[in-house]
């Protein structure tokens, strides 16, 4: 659903090229629906999802907290009004120079993986605190993860430990369940583990007080999605049920699921055309694709939902591609898009739940072309 | 190999953040290769792959003419000191007002692949030369071509035939045999269908002159590949194999073969880590990944020759990732990568053949991670 504001907006500024605009009403109207549904977590904002000024100015007014994956995101964070003990630095890669700089700037809570991390955090950022990030299988994600972040479950004791020797705090444990995670009961594997660490580290004289439930809330694309209710619901069960009487604090990072509905990106169709005579599929080509901002239909993973003005007439099977000389920028071409067969060059489209992960994917200038432009209202 | 000079201008400028060095001195060589193993062809470099202000200058002066994909890239063309007459519009999908934008700065020569793109150039740029691109199979190429660009070759005669209704100047046939084409005879096929559109165009009364062979030159990255010269000969075998004694007019698009190897990218380790105690392979973290120049890693597609200055010692497989929170932005782990034992956070990496289709892919600011800085020398 295109909120009004956002027509509104469009049908007056009529601009040239694709954009992106995100209604701050609905940024701060889910922020609000997150504390409602979780109460009992604080919330670190994932600010890679989008880190425009604005977006992030009415998070840190709500309340909210910044989980960040660089010093540039720490810096936005501070400007947008949070101070230093409301950032994680949440990234598990880290330089050694980038961890002494967030240190400087007052940030002291920091995720690590694995031991090497723990050493350089205990250089460069002396006596802070560190969670373990460990792995999880990631069922049920639209964009599941890959093994990139985290550590199998059974190696976080001793990371923490080895945080502990070098004279930082070991808080906790955190996890991923995987981006855009429709599956609500996903994240009780992974509590599991992470009260097994806690009892482990717990015979070894350190007491866990935090659990990072990491993002993966998703937006509404094409399907409908379970209610941020649900997931509350369940994920707080699992805690009980694997924690007992001792439940830890809990922190949530909702990306997607912040910013995700809250942002339209307008495009416009650029050409309609077929291979050959007997083509049974027309070839939809758009002003953006994979490199103006839609990465994420990379495997056409993410499947958005796409609004014309013509969406009334019959509709039949496209591939949807992208304006640049890439062939690989192409949307979807195996799972072919339902689009009016009216559609010509010139008509407008919207693209529908693109506040997160679009606009700081966009390319620098791949084929001349520029990156995409971000509206907030 | 990476050249002394950009050795030496590394050693000097020692800089922080992950960068594109490119020898402009190679570039002109290269551009040289091509004059002298394809003589009889015209150049149009791709400026996608690399439009940098210095890169399209050298080009300029050397009497390279220029193939773009968007108005940005033709004013690029033009300010690096080519004319009009020497640009061609070859994306095959543009905007109409962008095709009238071209059009007044002088551009005569476009691409198109149908019908629909034939009428907007017979209305923005009246008069002009088209040529009608036609779709090839793309094996043997690393980086393949998907059907995004082009028409099944039965169909480009009624496409020329509708550009000369319309008063437009239907002057030849277009193709690409793939990106990183490393078989010298892959022209064959589809100039063997240019041929019989020549033939019947011929006896519609509309006589073609012009076929463009696009890009698809190689550049060497771990694998050695065919000299330039073996293209060359392959190519115009089959010219005059296919033409007889009416040889066309041929043009070349070179990309990456032009600048791919003038490039060095200059990136550091973050992190080499395990993931649990018996892990096998290790997880090397750069400071660049696939969203900040290395989109070509997408599948594994490009393999990259990698070189530090610990490669005497004794190397073992590893995972190589980027420095982004995104879990997508993993370089090679379906197919480890050896590196050396010793390798540790803060080491140089020297990324070779890095020269095309790197920087301009970059994203503006992914995870807060400034765009690829690109330094020509």
């Amino acid at each position: 659903m295109i909120s009004p504001r956002i027509r509104g907006f469009l049908a007056e500024r009529k601009p040239d090229e694709p954009c992106l605009v995100i209604d701050l009403e609905k940024v701060r109207g889910n922020y609000d629906a997150f504390r409602k549904s979780m109460p009992e977590s604080a919330i670190y904002y994932a600010v890679k999802a989008n880190p425009h000024p604005e977006v992030l100015r009415v998070l840190a007014a709500a309340g909210s907290n910044f989980d960040c994956a660089s010093v540039a995101e720490i810096k936005m964070g501070l400007e947008a009004g949070a101070t230093a003990d409301r950032i994680s630095f949440g990234n598990t890669i880290k330089k050694e120079r980038d961890i002494a700089a967030a240190f400087a700037l007052g940030v002291r809570l920091y995720a690590v993986d694995c031991r090497e991390e723990v050493e350089k955090i205990s250089r460069a950022a002396p006596g802070s605190k560190v969670f373990c990030r460990i792995l999880t299988n990631g069922e049920g994600a639209e964009w599941p993860l890959s093994r990139k972040f985290g550590c199998d479950a059974e190696m976080a004791p001793d990371v923490l430990d080895h945080a502990y020797r070098l004279g930082l705090v070991p808080v906790g444990v955190s996890f991923h369940v995987g981006s855009q995670q429709t599956n609500a009961d996903a994240w009780g594997e992974a509590l599991s583990s992470a009260a097994s660490i806690f009892r482990e580290m717990e015979t070894r004289g350190i007491r866990l007080t935090l659990v990072n439930l990491g993002g993966g809330f998703p937006t509404r694309y094409l399907k409908d999605v379970p209610a941020l209710k649900q997931y509350g619901m369940s994920i707080y069960d699992a805690v009980r049920r694997f924690f007992g009487n001792r439940i830890p604090d809990t922190i949530i990072e909702p990306g997607r699921g912040m910013v995700g509905d809250a942002g339209v990106i307008r495009s416009e169709v650029v050409l309609v055309s077929k291979k050959s005579q007997n083509d049974k599929l027309r070839w939809v080509y758009l002003d953006i694709g994979k490199f103006g901002g839609l990465a994420e239909t990379m495997d056409e993973a993410i499947r958005y939902s796409i609004v014309t003005d013509r969406d009334g007439d019959e509709k039949s099977p496209c591939v949807i591609a992208g304006p640049t000389c890439d062939s690989a920028d192409v949307l979807y071409e195996k799972n072919p898009y339902a689009l009016p067969n009216t559609l010509r060059p010139g008509d407008e489209v919207f693209i529908e739940g693109t506040g997160a992960y679009t606009s700081t994917y966009s390319s620098v200038a791949f084929n001349g072309f520029e990156p995409l432009r971000t509206y907030v209202i």
